[in-house]
């Protein structure tokens, strides 16, 4: 018989050392250790209610247990053996060591399978937590940034053409509500991970009498699992919030993109703090943008790993298969990265430094070409006509090299009598803005109730 | 002027053909005409309301998208030619050609951009209420079946070997919780989906006067977007639509996976309807579960349109780009997909024959050890060394090949006196149920609860 | 027993209709109709052989096939009813309308299993050269705009700053050999589709006696696999094409953001084509380069399909699966997709202006710094030291607006006596080129043997 | 002016530490200091021949590089304090620690984008090479137990049902030719990835007159890069070498499907190691398959990675971007992973039951089924009909639940008449064998030709 595993009763032979470190996930499920513990001093007090454990016992378990918490808090793995498979039978053997036989007794009525779902619910709501924390400060952020560059005008891109002059209050709040709804995800997924799977046993349930309502709240879940099954085998919380965070990074990526963008030499719309950029190992005269763009890679990490967790689960049969012990270290490190991102990206914001007058100076004549065709509209033509003339005059301007803005009401007319009373004045942004007054639009009003609207929702949540 | 094209005012060339067919979503639009058929009807009545449009020409205009509805539900895309690049243009188009003049008015103060992220908005919520439909009558059928079936016994597996006993309505209701949990998801995400960004406009907001609290009720959206740009370049709701259905796919995956192996002839614990299987062109023994291959391997399918959504927007800049078209056909393909699936699990698992004798028959003696243990546990000795015990009995049993349940008490004394008083008989099913009717256990009062709980829902639904 | 399909004379029910069409490949498989008629024209011959058919039934066989393809290519799918599952029995199925009995003999010692391995190896090959050829039009494009475009100038870029000053020609060269490593790749993968899997049965190997070497020559394969489990499991090809075209579309999604942001308003390096571009239905102005767009995002397209088939293989038992069956759709949209895109990014190549003044005047002055630096160096300061000499400097003019290349001699010597001899035209563009004429540099040499090389290259391919 | 970075003269201000975390590449780079330290070894003396540095400070900056090899090998990351960015800036930090300021003389000419574009193909060129290695004991491995078991019998599967015989050697050596193609694509790689970048500067090439065939010969390329700008920029070769690991991963993930339910309680044909295995902590009785489910479960991590790097690239301007930092931690992850699945793999091989008797016992005499179609076939039956004939045969058998081998001549004749001269022996595995001795089927002879080759090509590797 071989000893030193957990389950080595009915073993003849030890592990291949390589077969070991291959199982070993003690080295990254170490994390959930406070977890872990918080888990075993509530099951503990169970035990000591069924009467498998005395209440001796059970202070001597719940002693234990802190002084294991304060000794992994600064000894790390450096305590386990590679003999120790994973935390669970880390913090158990550690027990042993400290108080003896009676840390045997706190696997009766449980399976590592339903610990360790329990354990990473647990760690996962303390870190959504976390993360929403993160995206608070990130949108109050973008809100202080629109509310102190309020008036600044920028040209509006679309297919990174210019489009339509906007207001950069504007242009900066649309992050906000696309952030918004990412703390929305989050939050709607927090109801599929507040449940308990413990007293799901290996599969079938614990053969002892728990009282499942008292572990629940003992450790502080929303719900109970009600299927054994499904408690040790579902991980669709995990894709859930890797696919939550996957939007998130999507939403940072774009972000980012259009900030290295124009914070390039050529648009010239942002300066990036020193705090957030590098230089360069050979050439002197460079500034780089090297936290946008990690901040644009690690996208794809993020995204690496909620395929890597898809993949895993593809086709497995149900119940827990080894394959599960896979959901951590992609779980864990998008944890990592996203908080990271959104920190970098929050200190971006409050330090960059934004240049009103070259973001006004870029904006081309052109962008009011459609002021023309809707004056037009509003005179009786059909739109789809006045697009063609303004068409027309768009080409035969660019061809004439003349800035649009400044075609006058009599050489308008000479195209299309309609725009007759347009005035020489049509193609100012103040004009512009006015029009743009309706819910969601890019008139101060309408940008002024977005920032009021934000606020509310901030100091809501 | 090259005239073909909504926006050819300012061109002089035409399009090249291979671009222009790379161009045109035409082919996979057209399945938004219903709903941007509703949208131009709700939008001309507020173009009406600002006077652009004369109440004649409403009607017109009505008259005539009524008319386009009928025929393009008949003709479909021989409708239009290949320079009608989508659906919007094919749309006016047709009711250019049906009406005349006052046609071309429809566009006044809107652009494809806020168009299209609310056509497919709708579409979207017309489809998330046909896949949650199809979820529930999944749903019912697992009920049906567990109740059905209520009191067969099948070995529970782990790691695909024998773990424990379990009642086979345990196992399927376990299925149940992981559908009903994706039902939950999609009514998420519905609040996310059922914003309106019709006033958008290009990106600035559209420069008339719009009432879009008119134009939300006349289309049903619960909210109105807040910011123009954020209407038309956000695209996370199909990200997140796209992630939920993967989730879900998953969970098909896994029942697929098990089915394909209870139903092959080592096991037989199924036998699938010939309604759902098919034979082979060579070898006329052959009857294949393709149906569930199919469902498992369309999980590929599925997770493929996600990779495929995320690497468009990775960083894209943000507003409108034209690789948002790119949206499109992951999405219709994964509603089509996924419908099928269900639809198919659905036909499946109603016509399915479960083979009872077989499964209770298949029930290895030697997953009732973990009661051995248990029993020990319970007369005083530690869990852990308790394992030990089992292990060494589980050990010797299977070289000297006996059943492990076989064992009477006092061959069991022998080993340990702590058995004193387990009885002949301590490795019955009936006592092995009986032992987990805690809650979500395999006991059958657990079991009948999560069956009750499980009507309860259906009604609510 | 139901007669609609082969393999029905076991089956007492028929399939459910809704399965039946999941179930159903004929809508694409349809594609490999050439292939699937070639391989029984070869198979044929052999079963003559084997005495298994008549030689006048081999002839009335070629003929009918000979006919079947003429059909098919005129009337496609509408030729099958939907009972008909797949291309090999529709063709069967035609041939039996056709010619009589004889046709059912065809079948005799293959199945579908090796059929459509074999049939979709075929079609690869074809596609495989039809992409190396399409390639090979686009290097000749690059090939040709270097030559016509050799002396411009324009700003070299890293991070999407600017870093150093480059030959246009150079910068484009740089796909040249990205794209030629693409053409190398799916050379090496023709090895590996270009083995013959005919013959190998269900999975177990035909039980006639087939020559498969007459077979693969009949075919054109260059090897014959053997194995038959391998012959029939085996889809490895299909993810190595998948990944080889995902690299290719990664490529062309790099060209297209390069160009997306050079053709800008801000920078005007390149104005693209009409024939390529589009405008917008709202605003008259714009000019969108929706191919670049298209073709940046298509990437997502082709990774998803990669994503798919490598999802649909995982954990799948081995020899063939009805999930095998999800290998052909990615596969065949990959192959359409990237085709149209190698060929409109050919077309936009052929078609674009290039503002060689816009390029040259957009050079930052800062971008060479460098060469002060390695001025430091060369005479005898450490590269370390003369970074940092050079960064001060870099960081004075800039606080003082001064252009860097202004700065004389006499000036620079103020920083660093070590300056001294460097001239007043130590930055000028000609000296920079000159010393970067090493292999691979930007020096006119250089780039003038890169262009030799590649139509080397071209002539040898 | 900032001093702690390489880079840091025009910086006023020091990087932000949640930056400084997030940028540094140190702690996962550091993997390649063997290989930055002979790439300075091999470029100093380039340097030196370009009188940029003394002989003897060549020889201080060697015998300084060798010390710091050793120094990381003992005490790794350890050496370098937060500031240092990278290795290349870590390696040159300690050689100016270690010699003095001989050691700011290395970077001349050099930027760290070919730096680490050269160190990391270098290290992968290793790398391949070990994978390589390892392969070709696996498939060693998998020619030994395919000569050791040359005769046994087993089920053939597809779609999870049985098929039809074959020879567990038959089924094994399917595995070889899998494996062997995927090392061809690793040495298809090499390739690509044995080109040098070094002397590509930051984008444009080198300042300085290297002579970069010296270099490459120093290195141990085979090829030089061409074009500085593609030197920095691609990443295909990552990205190739990641699918061809993704590739090889799906082959073992296939395999350990296959053993995952073949060495089942109900299957029984293979029995694992106790080295391979675990038990439960909570079963006694449990023995699982671990490490065939985490060979299974790493395809996830593996793809994941790929398609992280693939969306890191996607649409990344050309030349250098930080993004490309994310390329090495994928790339590391998987060499460590694919080693390890690989050599747990071959230790499960070479340590694996395999039990004949029960794979004998488990073949269904309905496999036999394809050997009466023949039979009529061959007796000029269409295969087409003769398939229907057997088809009923097998139904009404399994109705009567016959045994199909059980069937005689004379009984076969009731059915047709074309059975005549079959024998009543038509179903045994000798003759179902001796029909398939065609290239690549499962009759002894093709086994052993299989065999052979496979023993010449391992030779010749």
């Amino acid at each position: 018989m071989i000893e030193n595993k957990a389950w080595s009763g009915r073993f003849k032979e030890k592990n291949d050392m390589l077969f070991e470190k291959m199982n070993r996930s003690l080295p990254f499920d170490i994390r959930l250790y406070k977890e872990d513990i918080k888990l075993n001093k509530v099951y503990s007090k169970e035990l000591a209610r069924l009467g498998l454990i005395t209440e001796n016992e059970l202070e001597a378990i719940h002693d234990g247990l802190n002084k294991i918490e304060l000794e992994i808090k600064i000894k790390g793995d450096t305590l386990f053996t590679n003999e120790i498979e994973d935390i669970h039978m880390g913090i158990e053997g550690l027990l042993t060591h400290f108080i003896g036989n009676s840390a045997k007794r706190i696997h009766a009525g449980k399976s590592r399978n339903d610990q360790v779902a329990t354990d990473i619910r647990l760690y996962m709501l303390k870190e959504i937590d976390n993360i929403i924390y993160l995206l608070k400060d990130l949108l109050i952020s973008i809100v202080e940034i629109a509310t102190d560059n309020f008036d600044l005008i920028m040209p509006g891109f679309t297919h990174l053409r210019q489009a339509q002059p906007i207001l950069f209050s504007h242009y900066i709040m649309s992050f906000f509500f696309a952030f918004e709804r990412d703390i929305g995800r989050l939050k709607d997924l927090i109801k599929r991970v507040s449940i308990m799977p413990l007293g799901s046993g290996a599969l079938s349930g614990s053969a002892y009498p728990l009282n499942r309502t008292a572990l629940q709240k003992g450790l502080g879940f929303e719900k109970i699992s009600q299927n054994s099954i499904d408690g040790v085998a579902s991980r669709d919380f995990i894709v859930e919030f890797l696919s939550d965070i996957s939007i998130l990074s999507l939403n940072l990526s774009r972000l980012a993109e259009d900030f290295i963008i124009y914070s390039s030499e050529k648009f010239n719309f942002f300066e990036l703090s020193d705090k957030v950029s590098t230089g360069s190992s050979i050439m002197p005269n460079k500034k780089n943008p090297d936290s946008l763009e990690l901040t644009r890679a690690k996208t794809g990490r993020i995204i690496g790993s909620l395929v890597s967790i898809c993949m895993v689960l593809k086709g497995l049969p149900t119940s827990y298969n080894k394959d599960l012990q896979e959901d951590k270290e992609p779980l864990f490190d998008t944890i990592d990265t996203i908080k990271e991102v959104i920190e970098v990206t929050t200190i971006l914001l409050d330090s960059i430094e934004i240049n009103g007058k070259a973001m006004r100076k870029a904006i081309d004549s052109y962008s009011f070409a459609t002021e023309l065709a809707d004056y037009l509209t509003i005179n009786g033509m059909p739109f789809r006509e006045a697009h063609h003339v303004v068409g027309r005059i768009v080409r035969e301007s660019l061809e004439n090299s003349v800035e649009l803005t400044t075609l006058s009401e009599s050489v308008l007319c000479n195209y299309n009598e309609k725009f007759k009373g347009i005035g020489d004045d049509w193609g100012t942004i103040e004009k512009f803005l006015e029009k743009r007054d309706l819910i969601g639009g890019t008139g101060k009003g309408s940008v002024q109730t977005q920032i009021e609207y934000a606020r509310k929702i901030l100091k809501d949540m």
